[in-house]
């Protein structure tokens, strides 16, 4: 096979390895099979070309138009993953461990395409929370608001992901409508590159959306700004080293640092040897001990479990780790493939020695090593290790050092607050795991822990079916962790999407938010609709449209007769005396439900139209009782529209209603669809 | 007057000067008012006092208890609000200046023990965000949840607010349950150390909870943890200085800076002299160049103005402050007074004269100043001074030095997006304020500028009455911006509170969550009450207790009787065919409103008892369309509880409504008021 010679993607052009080139190694069989390099590009101009092209045309399309361009490109890549797995075999994985990276990371993309849609709304600006009242009479009020960062996301990527520790990063940012930079760990910077070809072969991205530097990254750094984000994944050393860098603590230069950490797993003190949850606990533990062998940021390092359970804890996952068929990841039987690199391999057998400097190796032994497969000499192979630490208050290099590979280490706690305590000796992590069916214990660890991971994952019977495994980070979740774990946050939904905009707080008048929006703020000025808005499509319905309908007696009689027909004979509703005696209440007073129908009946326009369907109500809050005699009236505004299908659209009403001094009774948010056509 | 021996809180003890001695001057007379000197402090003890003290206590409480704490304290500083004004003067401060730092931070108490409250639980967890599932079954879910940091706060404070800078940290910080160290500037620390005085003395807060140094920090940044934070209020240079320190870097100590930054005002095109908003602009500008003689980190640096209104602008500024009356704060008249110290003094002038090295000065003379009052030629009294910046695109030292007194620079735009370039040439800042009537100015300055401001405050004619100032800070909105600005947040509401608490992602099943979060989870176990719900006190209800209804058939009969009684006769509930061809329904249908209505109906409780009042109902979704003889049936789960009054609380509820093929037709979350007692 010949040697592959990598290309960046920089200001829209492919160049192959430049400047000091360095080789890259098959993880397997050791051979060379690509150069990369990358130091004589011109960063400048790759900045200005992310600027100035990709910034521009991402930020031109609405969220919902980035989540659609994300959707296109996750099914694009999905339909193209074989030559990814062939690639992906060379890194070491198994189709199993590649499966986590390529699969996931599309996942990720599929993930977002479909937040973007749900979550965000279909505009250039996102709201952040609620509506502030700054002013007595509502002329002053303040919207947080976030908007896509002026600049490029610089995504640092380690070795051990190639593809999903791409593509998690370029979702949210992609979505945000910044344009990214991406440059991944070269060792295994060929899938990355792979995928970056299909990905602009595809067209469809917009040109500057996405760049790749395969190779150093120069004086890229020096020449980012305040509308740059750096995101990094790798080791704490490196972190340290980049988020040192004069100009990016100078400029005030974002950095978001996910750094591996001593990641923990207790057995709960209900988890006893018979229980689901014990064996559910080794499960996990030995997954992740060696899947990916054990190179992820998440795996397990500390198993935390209770003192005089270590030794069945140490039986069951040797027991278990000795079935784990190690070798070349192409050949049947393979359960754990290579690490990396040889340079990698160097690296765990390092630090599984210090480690067992301070603990006693319970499974495992290097020079041992059977492999599944041919000519694999060269590859980067490691054994499981298990260590066993006896004194886990004493020691600190267990606490501190992590060998980046199938390694793990048991040790024993007295009880939960020792257990918390050693949990939170990782100095900070990206996630804990707890194995238990004691809700009080959860609560418990939950309230200890906490503050130090960035993750608290719980497992038991009930969820094991269904659970996403310890070391599996959704995009639906955060991902991150302080301390140790670099202090950054990834993912988590619309929050991963933030961190690439600035949220602004933004103070005026209710006309101006309005504009500022695209949602009624209240105390903004009515439009007066030319017809009944519901007979208007969603395309003519203009923000702001209100209807203010005629008034309606409450009687008596009203109230006696809804109460009887519905069964709610609420004393509140039905006993002059016993009503007048509840704090709330004046006397009998009308039942909610019974404005809301009156309300709807009032605003409603009977024929077929345009508005299809009320498909909920929000925040409705009644603020006065209303008593037999008194009037009510409405008045009906469109607050917000977003486009759902190629037929209709979602409007969301806000709706007031008023009794006859023009007090308010009653205010909520109504959900209609509304076609884009008349029938 | 004798010299003040300013002391520190340090261990539970007040502790005079030691090691290193700074003398503190008057701003106004220059007289040897103070010392002040804490270098010999222990530091580590300080620290240890406050995480086995201090932490401990505030995170016994919750949320609810500390927010009675704030209004407590606030109380209690509140009336005694007199001593603090006289120390103020001290400071350079007018009545007015002083009002904005004293009051201002007492009232930024009052609002967090609002918010605290209203919008966080009574609890000592805080829900981020809604839940997310992550399994088909619902067995697997997540949920962020924020507890509180087992750190201590650091809070290094600028000499300008000696108590709203201290105040506006505290109360974020002792909400979340965290213990702070408070480190003001040496030259106003008078104030400070008084009002420290007073909070101790009071008795509110518990033992450790906040600590003062009067002086060098010594050591105390190299030993702060994950934990910790460090939240700065100062100059780029010092932020600079300590974010680089190597213990914060290596150890991930969490760092928010708040830098005073180059704000802009912009003059709305809009905006011509003949008009409210031209006038609302000056007086603004001019209001932003005095108040606290210009020591404001959000104070207007930069205004920019349409090119043909500069002279209008400079003329009417100009006419603005020559009636300032400048002098002795406590002189009748007085309308501005000294900056807090000669090291500021000589600094603004410094600062001026590189501005004037490339701009024009059109208002002020330093050499002219007449001063109102006796005994000032040692005070550090400065002539507000307006520069005119002719080439604002050449420039560059009025887009990056800030004179921090009262000096600004008038500049012209062509444009509004030449208006955008200008103001995003300051690098990120704190605030920026325009002044327009026009609402697609706001917009696309928004759009423009966003991403490059903390903060975007506009005014005009509808809310100028009730406007709160380019530049205050207030406790709703977030207080902080990007580069220059120093790239922190604090304040915003509740988001003030997340940072001194760790964000963590909790994976586990429906029962584990339901006993984390104190709050039901859709999944988790029914538990059978005693009795109906709504016989059942606030404190007998338990999370989770649950009332299945029987059916109830839902007739053509129903449906046309309630359309007739409400007068909702939308067609979907009146018109089989006309119903048949609207993409929702299959026919005719039940009203949702007649759904809801007859829920109530079927869970109600007729009698007097604990439950007081339906207020309100969130989240309703009709999921699926119910027909005539369809059968609805109701289950009603307590949710959360939250503590109200002394006679009632909030009980939030879960509502599923299903038919007869246990197909979910509708869910919401319904809130009522629930007494503590029965009547």
């Amino acid at each position: 096979m010949s040697i592959m010679q990598l290309e960046s993607y920089a200001g829209g052009q492919w160049v192959g390895p430049s400047g000091k080139t360095r080789k890259i190694f098959s993880a397997v069989t050791g051979e060379h099979i690509a150069n990369a390099g990358s130091d004589s590009l011109d960063f400048q101009a790759v900045i200005d070309y992310a600027k100035q092209k990709g910034g521009p045309a991402l930020r031109a399309m609405t969220f919902h138009d980035r989540a659609r361009m994300l959707k296109a490109l996750a099914t694009y890549l999905n339909e193209r993953r074989d030559p990814l797995y062939e690639l992906s075999y060379k890194t070491g994985a198994t189709l199993a461990d590649s499966k986590i990276d390529i699969d996931g990371g599309i996942g990720t993309m599929f993930v977002y395409a479909s937040k973007g849609r749900r979550e965000m709304p279909d505009a250039h600006i996102y709201p952040d929370g609620d509506l502030e009242i700054l002013s007595r009479n509502g002329t002053f009020l303040g919207q947080h608001y976030c908007t896509p960062l002026l600049g490029v996301a610089v995504h640092i990527n380690a070795f051990n992901f190639p593809m999903w520790g791409m593509l998690e990063k370029l979702a949210p940012t992609l979505l945000a409508g910044v344009p990214a930079i991406v440059k991944p760990a070269t060792s295994t910077s060929y899938l990355t590159e792979a995928c970056v070809k299909m990905m602009i072969e595809s067209g469809i991205l917009p040109e500057g959306a996405v760049q790749l530097i395969m190779g150093g990254t120069g004086d890229l750094l020096d020449r980012l700004d305040c509308q740059d984000v750096v995101s990094f994944t790798g080791s704490a050393n490196t972190a340290s080293y980049l988020k040192s860098n004069d100009n990016i603590l100078k400029n005030g230069v974002r950095f978001v640092a996910e750094q591996d950490s001593l990641n923990a797993s207790v057995l709960g003190p209900d988890a006893t040897p018979d229980t689901p949850e014990f064996d559910l606990f080794i499960k996990e533990a030995s997954r992740e001990m060696t899947t990916k062998a054990g190179q992820k940021c998440t795996a397990i390092r500390r198993m935390i479990v209770q003192q005089d359970r270590v030794q069945d804890v140490i039986d069951a996952m040797s027991a278990r780790l000795a079935k784990t068929v190690i070798g070349d990841p192409t050949a049947d039987g393979t359960r754990m493939g290579a690490l990396a690199s040889l340079d990698q391999k160097r690296d765990v057998l390092e630090k599984a020695a210090e480690i067992g400097s301070e603990c006693t190796l319970a499974y495992g032994d290097q020079d041992a090593l059977s492999l599944n497969g041919d000519d694999l000499d060269n590859g980067a192979f490691v054994s499981p290790m298990l260590f066993h630490c006896e004194n886990p208050d004493t020691a600190s290099i267990v606490h501190s050092t992590e060998a980046f590979g199938p390694v793990a280490t048991v040790m024993g706690y007295r009880d939960l607050n020792h257990a918390i305590e050693l949990m939170n000796k990782g100095g900070g992590s990206l996630v804990a795991s707890v194995i238990t069916n004691d809700p009080s214990v959860a609560q418990q660890l939950t309230m200890g822990a906490g503050a130090f991971h960035g993750r608290l994952y719980f497992n038991n019977r009930d969820s094991m079916k269904e659970s996403t495994g310890h070391g599996s980070p959704l995009p639906h979740m955060v991902h991150g962790g302080p301390g140790r774990a670099g202090g950054g946050e990834e993912l988590g939904g619309v929050r991963g999407v933030t961190h690439y905009m600035q949220r602004t707080a933004v103070q005026g008048s209710p006309d101006l938010l309005t504009a500022i929006g695209g949602t009624y703020v209240k105390g903004a000025k009515f439009i007066e609709p030319p017809a009944h808005p519901f007979t208007r499509t969603f395309n003519e319905l203009q923000i702001g449209e209100t209807v203010h309908t005629p008034s309606r007696k409450v009687t008596l009689e009203d109230i006696e007769h809804f109460a009887h027909f519905t069964g709610d004979t609420f004393y509140a509703h039905m006993d002059e005396e016993a009503a007048a005696a509840n704090p709330f209440f004046p006397g009998r007073v009308a039942h909610g439900y019974l404005l809301l129908s009156f309300a709807a009946g009032l605003f409603v326009e009977p024929n077929p139209g345009p508005v299809l369907a009320n498909t909920g109500l929000n925040d409705l809050s009644f603020q006065k009782p209303v008593s037999a005699g008194d009037e009510v009236r409405v008045s009906i505004t469109v607050k917000r529209k977003t486009k759902r299908t190629d037929e209709y659209g979602e409007v969301r009403w806000h709706v007031n209603m008023f009794n006859q001094d023009d007090e308010q009774v009653a205010e909520y948010e109504l959900l209609t669809m509304v076609a884009f056509e008349r029938t």
